[in-house]
């Protein structure tokens, strides 16, 4: 499946979506207006509302509410990535320059702040408003947690594969469940199926960290520069797995803690990591969540949006950025 | 009526608010835990919970969900402040170091996300869930929108009063009027009684920003540094009221834009305030507003409660911090 599938399928609610976004983000004050503007125009790519959509219609079909609950993930992620930003100290955001390095830190942490609020506002509205606060609750709460969990276990340099696995999940895969669960809400699917979407969205936002934390290694001159995940010692994937067959846990780790003092000593970890399979023990991870993530959704009606949610799966086996 | 009287009348309901907040905050990760028990020692005055607890007292009684709403406002307020700090790079607060410079901006972000999350889930359990979240949502619009429009005046320099008086609600008193208006809703009271105590709110918070405004040109050596507003380019009530009547104020407007480089113009700018008679503008917008805030009270039946919260009006008249 082509992008353009997915485009052909969801187009038109894309669109209804987007200008949902825009005008739940219009305010008087120019500064706020400002950058706003400029955020919408720079986009993302939209995955999460994608998704939402494409769960909705393989449920049932696309509700108002289902357009609600996308433009109120879509506003919910952009929020924490401008705290994130401000968080990382970063300049540059899919190659566009950040809020927080044109207008400064205070627009950044305070627009993050606006969309949220819009984001509850959104939801406040739908016909699913209990559910759905508790649920965006939930996320919210996920996310912080999940980022502050990372910031210790960078620090501490102890992460276990027990650690990764929830840190991504807080950080990535608990807005992807909610985005596809919402979905299936959003068009009142039975309870089988809405945990069926909400394991999908949990298994693919799983997939998708991991792929994206192999990529920090193997990537390079596509996409993003590689290594920055271990220049923050944040220990991921493929260095767990290395870690589990070397027997030399003890060295690597402490190797890490000088990272700062050190910072050459990135190319020895890299090494280490390609030289205890740590890349392939990631990958056989991230095929398992594939793997499961197709499982679930083997509980929905076969439909063309069900294979444009198999066909999203299996991209994380193939994107290079 | 001093502090002791209040402290008397609300005293036990206070603890259980504090207790509420702290369960609201509790979390296995370690790192979010020790930041959020250090926020609590160091805790603040309460003053937005006090409030809330005494007019729901003065308009019936105290419900269960007055308590929630309480603690709700705290949360919403303290996630407020840790964004600020980041966003002002502050060090220190209420006299102990901030959060952002113990741990860093990511925790005071984030930790300010979580403090969100949890004020959220906490009036979710309310019974007057519809009315509070669409009250909290819109005040965290008003809180960021108020900083922004801040930050694009000082940049500008050209802060009207309609702006300064805009900012300062958005800031301070929609916090003070949500905390009012949720403890009347909370006791199921009549409309008129509601906006009445709504009315009391937006007023006293008007006032209280407007005495902090004064001592920031006339404190110094009691409470914190005076001129921190001025070296923003925050333009406030005592500067507007002297720019009204001296005729100077394009030449003056023109010295605050320039202070980056002539921070030595700070003083000549406190200078001109003083001699054109602006402390005593903005003392005389002070008592109105606390005339308006007693006004407001006059439609809530007699009782020690109602005279508690006029006396909380007056403080501002006389607190020197």
């Amino acid at each position: 499946m082509k992008p353009g599938d997915i485009q052909n399928i969801i187009g038109a609610d894309l669109e209804a979506v987007k200008d949902l976004v825009r005008s739940r983000l219009s305010s008087s004050v120019r500064l706020l207006q400002d950058v706003n503007e400029s955020l919408l125009e720079s986009g993302g790519k939209m995955a999460r509302p994608s998704l939402c959509l494409l769960m909705a219609r393989a449920c049932g079909d696309v509700a108002e509410d289902t357009r609600r609950f996308a433009a109120g993930v879509e506003l919910l992620h952009n929020s924490t990535l401008l705290h994130d930003d401000v968080a990382d100290a970063a300049d540059f955001r899919r190659g566009v320059p950040t809020v927080r390095s044109l207008y400064g830190p205070v627009p950044a942490v305070l627009v993050g702040d606006f969309w949220l609020a819009r984001s509850l506002d959104l939801i406040l509205e739908s016909g699913h408003r209990n559910w759905a606060l508790k649920a965006f609750s939930k996320t919210l709460v996920d996310l912080s947690e999940g980022e502050m969990l990372q910031q210790q276990k960078a620090f501490q340099c102890d992460t276990t594969e027990e650690d990764y696995l929830r840190i991504i999940y807080c950080k990535t895969a608990s807005l992807f469940e909610l985005s596809c669960r919402a979905a299936a809400v959003s068009v009142d699917a039975s309870p089988q199926v809405t945990d069926a979407a909400g394991a999908y969205g949990r298994a693919l936002g799983i997939a998708f960290q991991i792929k994206d934390d192999i990529l920090d290694y193997t990537g390079g001159d596509i996409g993003k520069p590689s290594g920055l995940d271990l220049a923050e010692r944040k220990i991921t994937l493929p260095l767990l797995g290395a870690l589990r067959s070397s027997g030399e846990e003890k060295a690597v780790r402490e190797m890490l803690r000088s990272l700062p003092e050190h910072p050459e000593n990135r190319a020895a970890i890299s090494g280490f990591v390609s030289r205890h399979g740590g890349i392939d023990y990631a990958r056989k991870a991230l095929h398992s969540y594939i793997g499961a993530a197709l499982a679930a959704l083997s509980f929905l009606p076969e439909s063309e949006e069900r294979t444009a949610l198999e066909e999203f799966a299996h991209l994380n086996e193939i994107r290079e950025k």
